[in-house]
């Protein structure tokens, strides 16, 4: 992802803000056909850091490995 | 992508918007093989943000995971 | 795709540009393994819109994901 | 592909060329796992044209679903 | 990856400069669906340097193809 | 890739150079699944060009296909 992207304004980068703020429960599709569960607890221009129900750490899921986000629950 | 494409004078960003307007039933087409229907709600260059009939709340599809978009019906 | 290879002196930009001219039923291929036939209506830095036979409206198949493009008959 | 990539001195660049010069013949595979043989005819910084034994109009393959090219005979 | 990410600021390269550190066991998932467990030895904008336990010499595993970076033990 | 990531300084691109130097066995994996054992003859911000051990010529692999480099022997 080019930074520019990265822009605090977009509404994609503001919807992921939300969702962080809410500890929205959120299911990440990603390219290689796996899934995950949890909530965001940061994201960068390379990066979300998402907190599994069953975890204390957050996992780093790559952005450019995204195919979709959908909010659960 | 980059953001120097997402220009609302290219014809890809304006057919997009003009599917928005009309909410236009669309299926979208990914990388690993997933497709999805539904009406878009916005764009912004990272994400297409896709309302399904059975939800009140969008999901985000990685613009960069797209393959194909479809119009419907 | 960098919108700076988007030049129409190109000669990839050219023969897609001369197949739209001809109406040229192209057959294109996927990075996710499926394979499109149709004419090329116009082409973006992000999109070519393709319209199938047996279809009135242009469905926009994303450049990022082609493979390859054969002219047919 | 940055174009500035697309920079003639370049050994990957040449080599190509080299080939084009020889009229060798080449085969290519692709992310998609599928692979094709033929003379390259000409490369620009989005496609590389390929012309095969049984045909005589080239096809279009994408630079950026390149994983490999095998010079053969 | 645009070399303006690899910002020692970001919080995802912070992350994994700790992880480097305390010298942690990772799981790093790729786009092929292939994963791998070691220690990070270093990072640069294109690759992860990886030392498995069962071997002296990293692996290089390509940034781009990350999907996940998952913490052990 | 970005040409600016393609820096002498860099420690992949200095990783690589010194495996060239040594004519060091490598296993090279693709994103397609595919893997391949060879020398490599030389580096560019959009090749590597490999020799393998039964064959005379280079092969070039895509640097962006590349998921991982691992040295053997």
């Amino acid at each position: 992802m080019n930074s520019t992207l990265f822009d605090p304004s977009l509404p994609g980068v503001r919807q992921l803000q939300a969702w962080t703020r809410e500890q929205r429960l959120l299911r990440i599709e990603l390219l290689n056909g796996s899934s995950h569960e949890g909530v965001l607890l940061w994201q960068d221009p390379e990066f979300l850091a998402v907190v599994r129900s069953d975890a204390s750490e957050p996992i780093l899921i790559t952005r450019r490995a995204l195919t979709l986000i959908r909010p659960l629950g």
